[in-house]
Formats: C-alpha cells, structure tokens, sequence
C-alpha cells in the first residue's frame, strides 16, 4: 500500500535564494537578499543555500556573493552553503563566512558544458580537487550531480553514470551528496530504481534530493525518495528556481507545500509553513510577478492583478 | 515500498470546459468552447465535461451550457456530461444532447449553501429524485460529492457523512460516484483511509476522484487513488479550474502532467499529450494569462510577456 514507513523527521535545504533567484529577472538588492535569509532562518530553515560563485555574466543574479555573505553575519541555528561549480569558485566560497560548500557537477554533457563549461569527464577529472579545496579550508562539502535522471539536451543519463559519479564523490571525501533532477524529467519509479543503487554506495553519507517541478511530479518524486528513506531535501520558497540553461525549466518543490504536506504524514520538519508563505509573498511583490508554488496563495492570498 | 501494483489503463475525464472554465473572469464564447471541446475529443480525451446547468448569475460562464450541447453535435469515441446541482439543473440537462449528467451535492453545509443554496441535508433529500430524474430520461449518472475531504469554511468533514453520502447515491441508482476535494484539502493518508471505508459500499460501482492542487498535492493524492486500485480520475487541461465558492482555490489536476506521469507508470489512457498542451496553449491566448499546469509549458513554451 506504500506510504507505511517513513522517518519522524525530515530536513529542508532552502535553495530559494540561489536556486530561484538565479532564474529571475529583476535583481534583488543585497539587503533584500539578506532580509530573505534572515527572515528564512527565522522560519526554521535549518540550511540555507545562500548564494552562488559563478561568472557574474553568466549569471548575474548571483554577482553579490561576496557581499552577501559578508553582510549576512551568522545566523544561529541555520547553516549557510553556497553553490561552487569550479576549482575558482571553490577558491572564491572558501575566503567567505559559510559553513557548507556545494560542489557541484552535471552528469550530462551538454548541459555541464552550458552551464560550467566542462563535459562529464572534465568536470568528474575536476570534482577531487574542488572537493579537496573545500575541505582544507575547513568547511563541510555537499557534493552534487545535476541532471541525474536526464537531460533535456541529452536525453536519458546512463545509471552507470550517475553511479561513477557518486562514487568519485564518496571517494573524495564528500560529507553529503545530493541527486539533482535539474531538468524535472525524473519520475517515482526511476527515483526508486536509482536510489536502490546509489544508497548502496553512500552508506552512511546522507542523500538528499533536489526536485525541479517542471512536469508536475515533484511532490510524487519527493514522496518517493521518502519512501525510500531519504530525510533530505532541497526545497524552495514559493516553489521559485530553475536553471537559467535548461529550456522551460520551473521552480524546485516550493518549501512551504512540502512542509504542509509533510506535517500531514505526521512527519516534523521544525519549520513555522505561515513564515515560509509570508516570505514568498512578500518577494512576490519583489519580484513582480506571482511564485508558482500552491500553499502561499492560501496563507498570504496575493493582490489580483 | 508503494508504487508496485497498478492499473494498466485510465479513463481520465475532461472536467477543463466546466471546471476550468467557470473561474475565468473573461466570458469564452460559446464557438470557442466548442472548438476547445471538439479539439479535445480530437485529443482522445474519453469523456468530457462540457458544461454545467447553474443559474447564470451566479456562474456566468456556463450561461450558454444549451447553446453549447445544441451547436456541438455528436463526438464519435467521447461521452459528453454535464453538471447538475439541483431539480432545475437536471431538468434541463434532460432537454440537451448529452451522455452523462453529473448530479452533485457538497458535504460541507456552509459550502454547498454558497454553492447551491442548500446544506447537506437538505441536499442529500434531493438526490434520489434528481438521479432519478436523470435516470428516466435515459442518461447516465455520475453522483458526486463536493468537499468530501474538507471544507475551508466548516473545517474536516466526519467520514460518516462521506458514508452517508455515498449509500444514497448507490440505493438512488447512480452508474458512478465522484469524491471531489474540492478545496484541495486532502491528503494521500486521508485519501486512502477513505476510500478504504467506500469501496465497501461502492462494490461494482466504479469511483472516480477529483482533485484540486490548491495545496500542492494533487499528484500525490492522485497516487493514492492509484494505489487504492481506483482507475478514474477528474483532470483538467492546463490545471484550470477551481470553485466560485471556495477562496484561494486552485485548479483541478493538469490534463497533460497526469497523461504523461500515468505513461511513465506504464498506464495507458490512450490521450494524445501534445494535443492538451496545444490546446492549453490556445486557451490561454483567449483566457489571457498562463495556465498553473506544468507539462504545457515544456511542449508548447509560452511567449514571455
């Protein structure tokens, strides 16, 4: 019958700062920025991925990493990551206030090349060094692969794959890894099929998943990852994100819905859903339009336009 | 582990031109509500919602619903229906072509009194002469019961007035039985408790869900049903729809994004899901805004506005 066992508790990794502002058009001020964060830290979210470093012209969203951090000052109780898709961007995470480092590959080729620059091979030959870099500054290391369940360029991504490179992080030393549907191509029977292998290889080094909406099945693939016993997810606020190179790309699974719904499989994620949704409101009239997540509009009903 | 043991073929039924069409501030003319119905059946959608008989006051859209049957014509492969709210509305769905008449009451007091001027027990003394009705005049009836997971003005719903509820619709004599969450309230634990207790009244009568994504999770309790055996499913091209009556409410589940996660399952419904994004993309030229559904944005991209 499925939906029989599943943990008491589940974390949230807020990635609406970098995941979703990144596809955004309006630029956010710093000090917005910071006062989403420190507004997300005091909804509960327990990690927050604040920021990417990445080429200001690739994305320019995302040109203020150094500053935001440096304004952010700690937040007790929230740890703060960054998204690092090279050995320069490792380098530039590594001189800022941050507890987590993503380090972060694509299993596809095309869109590694888009987005980072670099094939499979090239960003796999990488990944040890940036992983490494990490570390000796001290700081804990996600390691991530994007488009693992496909690719809209590419098509399917071969499991074997996605198993090397889950290997090659476990080898180098990741404390987290993180399977990314970037492309929303991913569906629960394949979630399953893939986390039956991979689990095998993590051990104990948690798994978390990271769920783009973008054909509708984020809430089915997340409850399957739970089924699967994951406790971690990436999550956004309002459901906003996408990946400024995967065409008609939508937002992650929105953090206020998966919180609701996971509270009604009574299990507890420690985050207040009301904050969540009155942030998301009050960016939608940041950023001019209306995120497309559900539960917001019940809980902070927007203006009609 | 869930997700094992399902049906190989679906009957999704197009609610999109009724439900979907009821929340649009702009009237659509009765030709193009022909055309999107025609273009839908085209679609190998098996059965169609088509309109309602509500007073035009309080439902404008669906003020051409005798119009609209009379310049339809017969849609060989496709049943049309109909819904129906009181004595009046079945009697006049009686005088038009049609296949189905939905006959449907709210289990909620509050909202069935906003919505159709009657509590549920006032309601529920109606129904057998309005299936009955709809019976003697040849057609067949599609009982259903609105609110029957939670209603945002009375609360929970006590699964005894579910029960009650269907009991009738069985001894009224009806073909098949809708549980609507139409304020988007349910969720898949609540899904499957219930239908665990109406199967056992329902015995050949088959059920048929219909679900509202106001909270997000229209797709996973759409699994639930799935895994509960059920194989009939409310969908509605583009996600459109909600209830007059019901504030914040979201649209049904999405047309396009259900044909193509039951596809990956391996369920067949035999629906064309680039025919429903094409034709959500047309709609929302006429409608003037973008459908919340997913999938029609990655098979038919939008223009940016």
């Amino acid at each position: 019958m499925g939906l029989t066992s599943w943990p008491q508790k589940v974390v949230l990794v807020e990635v609406g700062p970098r995941d979703g502002l990144q596809m955004e058009g309006t630029f956010v001020s710093t000090q917005d920025k910071i006062k989403l964060i420190r507004y997300l830290a005091d909804a509960g979210l327990p990690v927050i991925q604040a920021t990417a470093f990445v080429h200001p012209r690739k994305v320019p969203q995302m040109a203020d990493a150094e500053e935001l951090l440096a304004g952010l000052g700690s937040l007790p109780g929230t740890l703060l990551s960054a998204l690092t898709l090279n050995q320069k961007g490792v380098e530039r995470a590594c001189r800022c206030k941050l507890d987590i480092i993503e380090v972060s590959i694509s299993a596809s080729d095309t869109h590694g090349i888009r987005n980072a620059g670099m094939d499979f091979r090239q960003a796999l030959a990488r990944l040890d060094s940036m992983v490494r870099t990490a570390i000796d500054c001290g700081r804990r290391v996600q390691a991530s692969l994007q488009c693992t369940f496909g690719c809209v360029y590419d098509g399917p991504v071969a499991i074997k794959r996605v198993i090397e490179a889950v290997k090659a992080m476990v080898d180098a030393g990741a404390d987290g890894i993180t399977l990314a549907d970037t492309t929303g191509m991913a569906d629960p029977l394949q979630i399953k099929k893939v986390l039956e292998m991979v689990l095998k290889i993590t051990g104990s080094i948690p798994l978390t998943l990271h769920l783009h909406d973008t054909r509708g099945l984020g809430m089915v693939n997340l409850l399957a990852g739970l089924e699967m016993g994951l406790t971690r997810f990436d999550t956004a606020f309002g459901g906003l994100g996408g990946c400024p190179f995967v065409p008609g790309a939508a937002g992650n699974v929105p953090t206020e819905d998966v919180v609701n719904f996971l509270s009604r499989l009574g299990i507890e994620t420690g985050i207040d859903v009301r904050k969540v949704a009155q942030c998301t409101g009050r960016m939608a009239g940041i950023l001019g339009h209306l995120p497309q997540g559900r539960l917001w509009r019940v809980l902070v009903p927007p203006m009609k336009s």
